[in-house]
């Protein structure tokens, strides 16, 4: 049995980005810039307006212009103003190559083609210059940048249309169990309803959006090694709920074993989420998590989620942490870290009362988890404790 | 123009739910619960064990057991046990009736039929009651309840499919103006790429998981209108880019009155996104946000988010606000709030160089907004200020 830190260290330490690959900018959204990317064009494009006003061939010496045209955002006539002369403009039109200075209209006095101002104007006013914000082959955004809708629109804007990335994983989640029912079906008298397939589903698709495939299998180690071999091929990521106890009826070691994955670990210094086992084949991970719903979310969120995060190119990091005055106590034995379903706001977390591993009405209300260290016997109230961040 | 917290105010008295409607738990990740749930169920539906060990007729004068079978999880054979009697029994196996607790299999001595104990037992022990953690016709979540993995894992875990749910808005999307080329063509003197379409739709994915619908128009009154009544009438939030200024070019404000909007409020005292517009028709909410694409994701996230929010359910919240510690100083006239792309960590904030509206470098890496309310003319290295956190 090993601690939490050592089993996050071997894993981080074999976990690897997964493929590059090209993608169009619009399914993009949440992946990571596998290469730094070079504006293909000056931008601003052109010397561009920032206002609703006046382009003026300006001098010093002049103080009344002749209105000689208009330029509309979108206008590609390349008007040229002598001295004195100045165009109509609005925000985003080009400004002509002979103009110095944009006034805007709210300090402008227009009669027919006359215009004078209601205060002293000044050169170099209101235009945006051509590459002003990035030029031509400069990098626009670095290798490892995650793209946000902002990162999205400033490459769309820099006319980008596909972009090289860190590939998405392919993920399995295989739930095992004799006592398992489908919700829809009625309960025979043992069995109950198999809830951990679409938890931790609804994880991936909240935190990556991506649709995991979903597998079930009877305890029974020929059906769960013969499944597990197919789902291990064809995917890179393998999440199996249950069947990973000291029970007899535990096969899921044995099969993965037999199929000869390299086990990480067995068993972490934590509660919930014990008995998690994980283990490679080539570059596959499988996270075996404990059946009971709520150590298979904890373990997840604190395993399998920083995994998923770097082989798509973001950091090895799980959860948000940060630290809290805790509002209520908590005793407990030593030797397991604990992660204790708690109600945070920015200041304080307050730990809830119902942490059984076998349900989740906690889990489905809490907003953060309460960390508390292997080592530690009791924490009071007023202490400042880790806590992980949920959602 | 009208106060940033006055905007806020009129848009959330004037948004309201949208309709219920029962969906498949399978589709409800990140919808709100429109009633309370009850449990069908006792949870667990059985006497369950909660370890791998023996199930117990026990009697405080007896110290060795026979045993007479063995329950497996998912097993339906209703054994009864006579007085020193014993089962087999395996984490999650429905406890015999007869039963009254399940030793762990670390503290048992078998020989044959025959169990000793490695310490002394003790009645109750290990055995998960019918109905512990929830009783059929308890309410297992509450309307309002955000559907988090935990709580879909939980509700379905209860054998409920099917739930009702406020229903998600449908989104369009109208991008104007002349100047506007989509990415992968190429540019001609005066034009720009349009990238708020992608940004504003990556937006909504991100937060909402929807697909808005995308729409362009050129700056034409009439086809801005007519475009404008068509998606008024097939979606419940329109978001429109661009065309909202005062320039003679600007038509979006003109086609909305004349289709019959009624005006929330032009103008907030901001930078950027000065020149918001928004507007009802009947339920349906509008939204005409600046064309410069930082002043429209500012726009979008401030007020648009949290009315999104409001619609499915949820609090009218925008964005995370706290405080961070100042890194660098910042001055500014007074009369707008300013929202300043910087970077945080847990404790302090940076500001970012380019604040320009019309670019969205420092957007795409920034992690935060530092808001400078109105009448400040400027903050400094470690004042405490008011950051909005993004992503």
């Amino acid at each position: 049995m090993i601690s939490i830190h050592e089993a996050l260290t071997l894993l981080e330490k074999k976990v690897n980005t997964l493929p590059v690959a090209e993608t169009n900018l619009t399914q993009a959204l949440g992946l990571v810039m596998a290469q730094d990317v070079l504006s293909p064009i000056d931008m601003p494009p052109f010397r561009q307006s920032a206002m609703d006003g006046y382009a003026l061939n300006f001098s010093n010496e002049i103080s009344s212009y002749n209105v000689i045209g208009e330029i509309a955002a979108g206008d590609n006539n390349q008007k040229e103003l002598a001295k004195g002369e100045a165009a109509r403009i609005f925000t985003g039109g080009a400004v002509p190559n002979s103009a110095n200075t944009v006034i805007q209209q709210e300090l402008v006095l227009r009669d027919k083609n006359k215009i004078n101002f209601t205060k002293e104007i000044e050169n170099n006013q209101n235009i945006r210059e051509q590459g002003e914000q990035i030029k031509s082959g400069e990098i626009a955004l670095s290798k490892g940048t995650l793209l946000n809708p902002a990162a999205l629109g400033y490459l769309a804007g820099l006319g980008i249309e596909k972009i090289n990335v860190y590939t998405q994983p392919k993920i399995a989640i295989l739930a095992t169990g004799n006592e398992l029912v489908s919700p829809g079906n009625s309960l025979q008298h043992g069995q109950i309803y198999e809830s951990n397939s679409i938890m931790l589903s609804s994880a991936i698709k909240q935190y990556f959006n991506i649709d995991a495939s979903l597998f079930f299998a009877k305890d029974n180690l020929n059906q769960i090694q013969q499944t597990l071999e197919r789902i291990i091929e064809e995917h890179d990521v393998v999440l199996i709920s249950g069947g990973i106890s000291v029970g007899d009826y535990d096969f899921v070691k044995s099969a993965l074993e037999q199929i000869g994955v390299k086990e990480l670990f067995y068993k972490v210094k934590q509660k919930p989420g014990k008995p998690i086992y994980t283990a490679t084949k080539n570059e596959k991970l499988i996270f075996a998590l404990p059946g009971n719903p709520a150590s298979a979310l904890t373990c997840f969120l604190m395993y399998t989620l920083p995994c998923l995060k770097k082989l798509m190119g973001q950091k090895f990091e799980g959860l948000k942490k940060s630290t809290r005055i805790l509002e209520n106590s908590y005793t407990k034995k030593t030797g397991l870290g604990h992660f204790l379903k708690a109600t945070s706001n920015n200041k304080t977390v307050s730990i809830l009362d119902n942490q059984s591993s076998a349900m989740l009405n906690s889990f489905a209300t809490a907003n953060a988890l309460v960390f508390i260290p292997e080592d530690f016997e009791s924490v009071n109230v007023n202490d400042e404790v880790v806590v992980y961040l949920l959602g």
